[in-house]
């Protein structure tokens, strides 16, 4: 038996322990067979049958691992001894779900249901109820259906062809997953399912989708082109696939807890007075939040029900008379969340929220539903009660938005050790990898641990990007023991990484050379540099949105005819999403920029086949001072980015000769800060490696 | 009597002369008496009789005064000699409709007819049936009711409120034009009238509105406001103001002559075999084009009907078999038209207009128009006739905006002699301004007289800005005789003018110092400067519109907290309208730039009371070559920017030490251009004057 967690997080021993002698309690220990379970659950003091609690137990299995280590044993079994835990975590380790294993009858069967039903195809969209980037083993029918498994595409099943669409960056990882004979690989932005279907389908056909997993705004897309095939789309419940799907995991199940007012800046109430208040004078009654995101920022709520983003997974509504009701395993509850929520909200479990749809329709209440975040059975389910759908955006979205000053404290506390922890890796990788040894997946696991060493970290925010050579020209690049390089001198290194603290969320990328870097890696990275510099330094008057600054980041590349295939910056969260809405930085779409709002400045540059570019921070908006540089003789209130990020930017792959005197100047003030703010938190030497490599050019 | 007109242009003198013995013939000659004209006529061998001759003269009247001199005679009399062609110039000047002069009554008499009309008010906006920006006098309603002769505004009328709309360039101008006791002034882009009205409006109230002066997309937006307030819409036909306005200027009559295919670079009927085709692959049937810049382009054909703009007022309809109906008034054809136009081409009278949309009715006909442009009376006049509207943009709108080769050719000679003449008129003011004795108004007639010395000259293309000193913080300031401010030492001038030529239409604003400027001119003009470099300058990808790269032309008065409330740039025609669409370069709603689109790029800074700055180049998007500088290693296609405007920018108000080194490159570069292209251009001495205003910083 391994040894049992111990330090701070580990239970104090209160309670009787398992008898250990019994032999058929150790390292074989089957949760699946009944009669050991009941005997261990006995002998624990935990509460039974075992049926029930191996269901818990698949689902805790179902959730990521959370740190700390044992704080799942919270809800499940509080106050265990070490024993007893070590002894629950190896059973929920054993009861974890393997990834769905590619099965082409698959898609035989699926059109053999089709056909039962009446149906002549299905869509099936990597998306579940509540529309997030991050999503449940449970919810990735997609990936079981056809075998792909990035985190964007959507299937779609006729009675004679079958297409799955994916993006640019997943177009070849498609091919490789995904049997060539039974599908065909779309574009799912050039060529994306409705304009695909309004094609393929011929008058008469009914094309089924699950209601419960396209937005209300995307099912009207659909049906505007199904209807012009004179074709018809039909929603279809229960997912077909779901009938099909013998294996499919729990839902997962881990603690959800409060987010405190020290960190959150505002305390639960207040934000939901506020938002009751927009919706009363909206004339609105109440507004229905699907995004778990929502939910958490709303109730200062955190949880751990799916990969890198600190959500449980719920729905809730929002009166404008400020009271919630909210729908969650309440076996997610810790007894502080419990307290911490109040009594002006209501508890209740995730199948009563379809009541609560129609209790707002029984009172023909007015319904604010955001189309493009609720689902279409949301929609048609207040619709059918006779409630009023009002759409328009989820209240919370724009509040989010803007983090107030304790969150901006938080984030730059935050980048702080996430700094210091990037500066260690960056020192190590530099003395390191020259001679050998390091490799893509080494060294993601040498600036997890570096990052796990600090204070209140959390765990990633995303799936770490480490690109070595050819690999960094890949954008969306996940390496895997299959794909893991050696970082050698002569390449470039690119790390696109970032870390959940209970105070703030990073996101940070840098690129550096291993050895000596050639011209064309310096001419490239110094025009990127100088892409990054121009939208980090603007100023802009408020309501400047993303779109118009977007150019900036790409100005100095557009004028040696180079650019590169993605967004510039993204919204982030204040320990949430790393990809948190609305603002962004691309060229359309994108709404004003406002004091608080957190994004990223993220240009790049890829040579295929050789290596990438991309250097970013994390920046907050804020307003200019009246006594800042250059502002003597302002008319006007500006606007401008405080990055938040603290890390050296590889001064080797500078070309200075093309730099003007600004440009220099703002690099060196850069890292000048950079220095300040980490000195403190390094030791001697990484301090000394710093102040090198962040010298004046 | 004054000399008749001679030179090229006079017509030669082959008909017999009228009878100048008749003393009612000479100089008190009255065209109002009839017997009088028609002893003229008779003397003179033209046809009449004298009302239907004096309403011709009355038409001609109404139109602007064209170049060359006497080209209206070409279809009133051709080939009359010197002195018939006098005395009608004589009797037509007469015959010239004053502006209306303000008279508070007609605001009472309207609502009187209102009153019999079953109306609660009345909208009148500044437009016609064609929705252009220039219109004849007749058009000029809201004038005639309200004092107000801005370019852009409207009318609200109910029982006891008047609003007048203007925006903030207008809002001084309207207080002092309009009756304040009446008229309530109200901001037209803040709160425009649907909002107003919403407001006003109280539930069951009708207003009315004239179908034929509101495009389609305006009557929407009005009924969804108005609708909202539970009050109504009505269209009104006809105008209430038609019946009230006696002395209503008569349509305008000027020739239309063809623009031969040595400028316009396609032939006619190449261009409507082109749009047909798309039309049809559309499953268009028809298109109807109410703006007369379309027929224009569409037809190859030239006109004189409003100020600036070389129009004649026509509709057409463009069948998806390439033939065309164009209403026009046939007395405007000159013989070359008509043989111009040739057989596909079917030439109606306008009042046939009407007969055409139900024509294409009766055949259930799918037609195209643009909801932007066409009148909602011509959107429900072809409905109730059994067309299907098919709403969709004016198809001549992005092939007019591609100039072709021959087009691009043909505006850098015309800005070559545009260049010359304002380099002429530059050393002008900076040798004599200063000395004193030069005004607003005196300037811009030397300036008119310089561009009417070259070649191919057919007047102004807008109404020059002449701004000394405080006037030129104005940004749509418009000299008159009781504005004009002498042009004295120690004031920056600002001058923005075009002219219209045969090949092109230009458009140009220069700023100069007259005597020495202090720092903060120096300081905000290179501040200006950098920002149309940045702009001028920039590279980028095919798709990028206007909105993308309208920050560049920001960034540098951003940075100081400093702004201008205009755009940034607009579309210029070809020997057409000097604001032409799509292309615009401004905060949003721009297309895609494309190769051969003409923009002007105009950044300005304007400190109210002191003094205002513009530098406004036009430019030509083109293609970066691939040899281009930069360009080595380039992956992707680029665009940029090629100056089409050749005139210096005032060297002693660039501040050298706020340059970087390309941008000083970039302005040394432009002036060695100018330099180049205007020296066969200019004497001697405008030649020494042009190299000491161009050496390199």
């Amino acid at each position: 038996m391994s040894a049992a967690p111990s330090g701070p997080d580990a239970p104090e021993p209160d309670a009787p322990e398992p008898d250990l002698t019994d032999p058929s309690l150790g390292e074989d220990f089957d949760p699946r067979d009944d009669a050991a379970l009941a005997r261990f659950l006995d002998a624990a003091g935990l509460e039974g049958p075992p049926e029930a609690f191996r269901a818990r137990l698949a689902r805790h299995a179902a959730a990521p691992r959370g740190r700390p280590d044992g704080a799942w044993l919270e809800i499940l079994a509080p106050g265990c001894p070490a024993d007893t835990a070590a002894t629950l975590t190896r059973l929920r380790d054993r009861l974890a779900p393997a990834p769905p294993a590619p099965d082409p009858t698959r898609l035989d069967a699926l059109r053999a249901v089709l056909g039962t039903r009446g149906l002549d195809g299905f869509i099936v969209p990597r998306a579940d109820e509540h529309q997030g980037e991050f999503m449940p083993a449970a919810a990735e029918r997609l990936a079981w259906l056809t075998g792909f498994t990035g985190s964007a595409g959507t299937a779609v099943v006729l009675a004679d062809r079958a297409a799955l669409f994916v993006d640019g960056r997943y177009t070849l990882q498609a091919g490789e997953q995904v049997d060539a004979e039974r599908w065909e690989i779309a574009h799912l932005i050039r060529t994306p399912p409705p304009a695909w279907l309004a094609e393929a389908l011929s008058a008469g056909r009914r094309i089924g989708y699950d209601p419960r997993l396209h937005s209300v705004a995307a099912v009207r897309r659909l049906r505007a082109a199904v209807e012009k095939a004179g074709a018809e789309a039909v929603p279809v419940e229960p997912n077909p696939i779901d009938d099909l799907w013998l294996d499919r995991p729990a839902m997962p199940l881990s603690p959800a807890v409060p987010h405190p007012v020290e960190r959150a800046g505002e305390a639960a109430d207040s934000k939901r007075a506020r938002l009751a208040e927009t919706l009363a004078a909206e004339g609105v009654d109440a507004a229905v939040l699907t995004s778990p995101e929502s939910v958490a920022w709303l109730l200062n709520l955190r949880g751990g029900d799916v990969p890198n983003t600190p959500l449980a997974i719920a729905d809730a509504i929002l009166s404008a008379d400020g009271s919630v009701d909210l729908y969650i395993d309440p076996e997610k509850l810790t007894g502080e969340a419990r307290a911490h929520l109040g009594n002006r909200v209501s508890v209740h479990p995730p199948e009563r929220f379809e009541q609560g749809l129609d209790d707002l329709g029984a009172g023909a209440k007015r319904v604010r539903i955001d189309p493009a975040a609720a689902t279409e059975w949301v929609r048609a389910r207040l619709e059918r009660a006779g409630a009023v759908p009002m759409e328009g955006a989820d209240p919370c979205v724009l509040p989010r938005a803007r983090k107030n000053a304790v969150e901006i404290e938080g984030a730059r506390a935050a980048h702080g050790r996430d700094g210091a922890a990037l500066t260690r890796f960056l020192r190590w990788i530099d003395e390191t990898a020259p001679a050998g040894g390091v490799t893509e997946l080494s060294a993601v696991e040498r600036l997890e641990s570096l990052r796990a060493a600090g204070d209140f970290y959390r765990g990633p925010s995303f799936d770490a990007i480490s690109g070595a050579g050819p690999d960094g020209a890949i954008v969306h690049y996940r390496v895997t023991p299959e794909t893991d390089r050696p970082i050698t001198a002569g390449m470039l290194y690119l790390v696109d990484s970032g870390g959940q603290y209970l105070d703030g969320t990073t996101d940070v990328t840098r690129t550096v050379a291993i050895g000596e870097p050639d011209a064309e890696m310096r001419r490239a990275f110094t025009l990127v540099l100088r892409g990054h510099i121009a939208l980090a330094d603007a100023r802009f008057p408020p309501g400047t949105t993303g779109a118009q600054l977007d150019v900036l980041a790409r100005r100095a590349l557009w004028a040696h005819g180079l650019d590169y295939d993605h967004g510039t910056g993204h919204g982030v969260g204040s320990y949430l999403g790393v990809h948190e809405g609305p603002q962004r930085i691309a060229s359309t779409g994108t709404p004003a920029l406002e004091p608080g709002m957190i994004v990223s400045i993220e240009p790049g540059y890829y040579r295929t086949g050789h290596w990438g570019i991309r250097i970013e921070n994390l920046a907050v908006v804020a307003a200019v001072p009246e006594d800042a540089p250059g502002m003597d003789g302002a008319e006007r209130a500006m606007l401008g980015f405080e990055a938040l990020t603290l890390a050296p930017i590889d001064r080797r792959l500078v070309d200075r000769d093309l730099l003007t005197a600004d440009e220099s100047a703002w690099l060196d003030a850069y890292h000048a800060r950079v220095r300040a703010a980490l000195a403190d938190r390094l030791d001697d030497e990484d301090r000394a490696w710093l102040e090198a490599a962040t010298a004046p050019l």
